[in-house]
C-alpha cells in the first residue's frame, strides 16, 4: 500500500512546480511586473530554448541498447489507437479537423511523466520504475513531440492553402507574427500557388520547417550522442554538459512560470469553460488509461510492467504539448486547464489507480 | 604553481557563461527570435526572480556564526575607499555626479566572485578559499547590492526632484515606465512639492523603495534563516528548498542570457567605446585589487587569507550589478562591456595576479 511518506515525497516534487506556476500569476495579476508581449518572450524562450536542450538532457542520458520493448510497443499502440480514434472524431464531429486532432492526442496520450511520473511512481514501484518511465520519456521526446509538431505544422500548411484575404488584415492586427503569419507572407512573398499544395508540396513544406525546429534537432543529436555514448562508453566533456545544464537547469520552472503568465492572461483560471474542462480531465483520466489497458493487454503485458503502464497513462497533461498549443495558437486554453486542473486533482487520481490496479489478479 | 588540469576546471565553469551569452546573441542577431520588448521581459524576470531567489540560496546557506573578521573588515574597508574615492572624483570632475559614483563603487569593488570566483580560487587555493569567498558572497548580497540599490533609488529620487517638464513628455514617449519614471508619476500624482525633498523626506522615499525591492526582501530574509538554522540545526524542508530552487536553479544562465541579449541590442560589442572600455578594466582589474592590497595590510591580513582577497578583487565584473544598471538605465554600456572583455582576458589576469602574490614574502 502507498504511505505517507511516499505522498509526501510526490508533494515535494510537485509543490515547486505550482509555487513557479502562482508566482508568474501573481506577477501579472498583482504586481503587474509584464506586458503580454514581455510574457511571449519568456514563452519564446521555453519553447525554443529549455524545452529542447532538456530533451537532448534525456534522451542522451538514456541507453538506447537497454529498452523494454514491450513497454515501447504498448506505448505506440496507445498512441496509433488515440491517433486514430480523433482522427475519425474529427472527421466526422468537427468543422476545424486538425485542432482536435492534435489536441485529442495530446490530452490522451501525453502526461506528464517527467515531472510529476518519475517522483510519484518512483515512490509506488521503486527504481524499475524511473528505468522504465525514462525510456517513456525519450520516446515522447523523440517520436511523439515531432509527430505533434508534424501536426501543428501540417496544419498550419493547411491554414496557408485556405486562407483569405480577409484573414490577412486580420493577421497584420494581431502584431507580432506567429508560425501561421509568418509561413502566409513566405507564402505570399513566393507567390506560391494553388497547384503546388499537392500531397508532395505539403509534405515537403511540412519537413522543411521540421527540421528548422530546434527541438527536432536537440532529439536526433541527444540519440545519436547516446548511441555513441553507451556504445563505447564515452561521456560528454564536462564544458558541453555544464553549457548545456545552464540553460536547461531551469527549464521546468520557466515551464510552469510560462504557463502561470498565460493562466494570468486569460480571463479566468478555467479558461476553456466548464464543459471543454470535464470533456478534457475525461480524457486525460480516463480515456488515456483506457487505451493503454487495451494496448498493454494486446501486447502480453502482465505484473509491475502493465501497472506501471497504466500509471503512467493516468498522470496530469504535460507541459510541452502547453508550450507548442501556446507557439502555435491551438486550444492552449484547453491545455492550460487541463494541466492546472488536471494537476491538482493528480494525487488523488493516481492514489485511485494505484488502488484498483494493484489488485491481484492483474 | 597553478596547475593545466585547474585552468580546465576553470574553463569548464566559465565557458558555459560564455555559451549561454552568445546563444542570445545569436537568438538576436541572427535568429531574430525577440523584440526589444521581450527581451526586457527577460531581463526583469532576471531581476525581479533569479538574483533574489540567488541571494537568498547563497546566504541561507552560510554560516552567520563563523565568519571570518579580518576578511569582512578588510572586503568594507575597500569598499569604503572606493565609495568615498569615486564620491569626490564625481563631485569634483563629472556633470551626472551620482552615475560614475555608482558605477565607480561597481566596478572597484564588485566582481564576479560566485561564478568565476569560487571555482577559480578552489584550483588555486583548495576549500578553504571556498569557505572565505562564500562569506564574501554573503555580504555582496546583503550588504553591497542594497547599498547599491540604495546608490540607484537615491540618484532616481534626485532626478524626480529635478525633473523639469519637458521631460515628462520626453518620458510619455519611452512607452513602458522605467523605476524613474514610475516615481515621477507618483510623484505628480501626489502633489509632492519642492519642500519636501529635505534631506528626511529623501531618505524616506528611498527607504520605501528599497523595502518593496525583492533582492532587499531575500537578503533579510536569507540572513535570518541562516541565524535560525545554525543555531539550532534546522533545515529548509525541501518543499521549501525545492520550490526556491525551481526559479533559482536556472539563474545564473538566465542573467548571461540577459548580457548576451542586452550586447546584441547593442550596436557593437564594445558598447561604450575603446576609451571607457580601457578606463573600466583599469578599475576593475589594478584600482579594485590596489585598494583590497591597502585595506588587508592596514587590517593586518597576511599569508593565504591575504591572497585569497587579493585574488578575489581581480576578477571580472560581477554580472548583478550590470542587471542593476540596466533596470536602472545608468552606464549599463560600460558594465556589458566589462563584464564580455573582463571575462575574455580574467583568466590571464587571475594567473598573472597569482604568480605575483605568489612571493614567500607576502
Amino acid at each position: 500500500m502507498i504511505s505517507w511518506p511516499t505522498i509526501y515525497h510526490v508533494l515535494e516534487e510537485t509543490v515547486p512546480l505550482y509555487v513557479a506556476m502562482i508566482v508568474a500569476y501573481l506577477s501579472i495579476r498583482r504586481w503587474k511586473l509584464f506586458t503580454p508581449e514581455q510574457c511571449s518572450g519568456i514563452n519564446k524562450f521555453v519553447a525554443k530554448f529549455s524545452i529542447p536542450l532538456l530533451s537532448f538532457q534525456i534522451l542522451s542520458t538514456n541507453d538506447p541498447y537497454d529498452m523494454n520493448l514491450k513497454l515501447i510497443f504498448s506505448d505506440i499502440l496507445q498512441k496509433s489507437f488515440s491517433l486514430l480514434g480523433f482522427a475519425v472524431i474529427s472527421k466526422v464531429f468537427c468543422v476545424e479537423k486538425f485542432d482536435w486532432l492534435i489536441t485529442g492526442l495530446s490530452l490522451s496520450s501525453l502526461p506528464n511523466t517527467l515531472i510529476v511520473g518519475i517522483p510519484l511512481l518512483k515512490g509506488m514501484y521503486g527504481n524499475e520504475a524511473v528505468k522504465l518511465l525514462s525510456q517513456i520519456v525519450a520516446l515522447q521526446s523523440l517520436i511523439w513531440y515531432t509527430l505533434l509538431l508534424f501536426l501543428f505544422e501540417f496544419r498550419a500548411a493547411r491554414g496557408m492553402s485556405t486562407t483569405t484575404s480577409s484573414e490577412t488584415i486580420n493577421e497584420a492586427e494581431l502584431g507580432t507574427p506567429g508560425p501561421i503569419q509568418e509561413r502566409h507572407e513566405e507564402g505570399q512573398a513566393k507567390g506560391v500557388s494553388a497547384r503546388c499544395y499537392s500531397a508532395f508540396c505539403f509534405l515537403l513544406v511540412v519537413c522543411r520547417k521540421l527540421v528548422i525546429n530546434p527541438n527536432m534537432y536537440a532529439c536526433l543529436i541527444g540519440l545519436i550522442w547516446a548511441l555513441i555514448s553507451f556504445r563505447w562508453r564515452i561521456h560528454l566533456p564536462s564544458i558541453i554538459s555544464n553549457s548545456i545544464r545552464i540553460l536547461s537547469d531551469g527549464g521546468l520552472g520557466m515551464a510552469m512560470f510560462s504557463l502561470g503568465l498565460f493562466t494570468a492572461l486569460q480571463t479566468k483560471i478555467i479558461a476553456c469553460g466548464a464543459k471543454k474542462m470535464l470533456l478534457s480531465l475525461g480524457i486525460r483520466f480516463f480515456l488515456g488509461p483506457a487505451l493503454m489497458v487495451i494496448s498493454s493487454y494486446a501486447i502480453g503485458m502482465r505484473g509491475t510492467l502493465l501497472k506501471v503502464a497504466i500509471m503512467q497513462a493516468a498522470l496530469p497533461q504535460g507541459i510541452v504539448p502547453f508550450v507548442f498549443a501556446k507557439e502555435y495558437n491551438v486550444h492552449a486554453d484547453i491545455l492550460s486547464t487541463a494541466i492546472i486542473v488536471g494537476m491538482m486533482i493528480a494525487v488523488p487520481v493516481a492514489l485511485g489507480y494505484y488502488i484498483v490496479i494493484d489488485h491481484p489478479r492483474l
